[in-house]
């Protein structure tokens, strides 16, 4: 019997074991895995989230090694996450993202990525252009992510943006928005985190007590704890947007009172389409490498989780190579 | 010195007692209170929402007997809440309702419609055409709430939408929008409320303990209570539209997650423009006289106040004729 190695995540514990190696289905390639991202997703998993038990990981770049189309053999691929029955209203609608029987790899009911070889859906592998470095190509998942704003609302150019969170998302928004001609402001309380939205031309402020009220009409949550929707509620315009990113374990209580007198709007903002994220790192409109902190062997991976939840640590990666 | 009586609310205590005549400001008209009507909102401001006290009512009907204009003098009016300045970049954009400096009759720092003179600037006013009873036109500020839906987002005729409480608000709410040729569904939980809005041709349902799941495309939650909110979200499908529209004294907790995987928008709602209301009621498009439960005159606001509290009570208002 094959084995091989994978990630577990139990009871909010994570250790690595041996486990048998997946066998491909029809319409599927199996895929051997190169480098993984851990996410702050991952992370709430581990608190709880979703209730979780298995192998996690949805951010991964890997190389086809089976698969019904041979011209996918031996690419190196990025893969979309949902995994949707192409069959619904809203897989018609090409918005499988939303289908109601879908699982989503290392999150709903589907094996995740960090584990040394892994299946998915031929349809949902896109092929990373020889120019995108493995260490890229594992943030094209979080990427797509931030580009879904964009495909959510129609934001002039030009248009002042504040940014909430100095995270890992919060960093990829605010350098996408400033590649798209937006006069973004990221707030957040890293010094060293913000350095890395500057260098990238952002315009960065450190969160201090009081951030500005009614401020902008276009507000990206991702501070990633639950008193960043009131800051975000706080701080946009009357009638304006508040983006909601941050996906949180809990009920954050908020100030309905303040949305509704104030008319403003709070969209749920969550997984996106892959291509917009591979264009921005073909054409080098954004810079990723800066956000690795530190990177782990697949068999570390207890320790890499364990870095990853260290405050002032952004984005750890797991080795398979 | 000339007395009127006029309603107080103070420390959650409603009473009614004598106060000097408003002396009339240039550009305000001084107003003679015909009939008031009793909102939610003044029954939240009664359990500490805003922190209120002085004179509430903010739905009224009036007569003008003094004004810089003439042709207003013995008209009947009705008055747009929001005092603004007039002079700021919201005012310009025909958006006084969110102009920052504004008060609000009845709601912010200025003394409420529950008197039996009033003034309010006479650019707020809209007269009410002879075919508007003072009974139907005492509706025509939450009418325009109402019809503020219809300018925040376009609905296709014939969508299906969800209306969630039977009380006024619901009540109107569910008319308005089944004159706009939509297809209502109406939850509530009092039957004898849910039959008004059925004699309009709203299709109604006794809401149960359990509401249908992800099942439109856009709800409207005025339900009034705290888990209204929580009920909309739950009920609203995959990339939907929830207006939010019950202001309630209180930080309800949220279940963001949901709102985020399900890029759901959650849209608040105040006041509106009362043209559509009064062309609405013109038209006789919607009947709002099933809605009066009972009626007072202003010198027995108490009572009236008390009686606008009880289960099962829709409009009560107060009679100064």
């Amino acid at each position: 019997m094959a084995l091989m190695l994978a990630v577990q995540l139990d009871k909010r514990r994570v250790y690595v074991r041996d486990v048998r190696r997946p066998k491909r289905p029809e319409g599927y390639a199996l895929i051997r895995l190169l480098v993984g991202g851990i996410c702050n997703t991952d992370l709430e998993l581990q608190r709880g989230y979703y209730g979780f038990s298995g192998i996690p990981g949805h951010e991964f770049v890997g190389e086809v090694v089976e698969a019904d189309h041979a011209n996918l053999l031996g690419r190196r691929v990025v893969g979309e996450i949902n995994l949707a029955c192409r069959q619904c209203e809203w897989c018609q609608r090409g918005l499988g993202r939303h289908c109601p029987k879908r699982t989503v790899l290392g999150i709903v009911r589907y094996p995740g990525a960090f584990r040394e070889l892994l299946t998915l859906p031929e349809v949902n592998l896109h092929v990373v252009p020889n120019s995108i470095s493995n260490e890229e190509a594992v943030f094209v998942e979080p990427l797509a992510a931030t580009c879904e704003i964009l495909d959510q609302a129609t934001i002039p150019e030009g248009a002042g943006i504040a940014v909430l969170g100095d995270g890992k998302l919060g960093l990829l928004i605010a350098q996408v928005l400033t590649a798209r001609c937006m006069n973004v402001h990221l707030y957040g309380r890293h010094p060293n985190k913000l350095k890395i939205a500057a260098r990238a031309g952002v315009e960065t402020f450190l969160a201090t007590k009081r951030l500005p009220s009614s401020a902008y009409d276009w507000v990206v949550e991702a501070a990633g704890s639950p008193h960043g929707l009131s800051q975000a509620i706080r701080m946009v315009r009357p009638r304006g947007s508040v983006f909601m990113k941050s996906t949180i374990h809990g009920t954050p209580s908020l100030d309905t009172a303040r949305v509704i007198v104030n008319e403003i709007a709070l969209i749920g903002s969550r997984c996106g389409r892959f291509e917009p994220a591979l264009n921005l790192l073909r054409a080098r409109s954004i810079k990723v490498l800066d956000m690795i902190s530190d990177s782990f062997p697949l068999s570390q991976a207890p320790r890499a989780f364990q870095r990853a939840a260290e405050r002032g640590i952004l984005k750890v990666v797991l080795n398979a190579g």
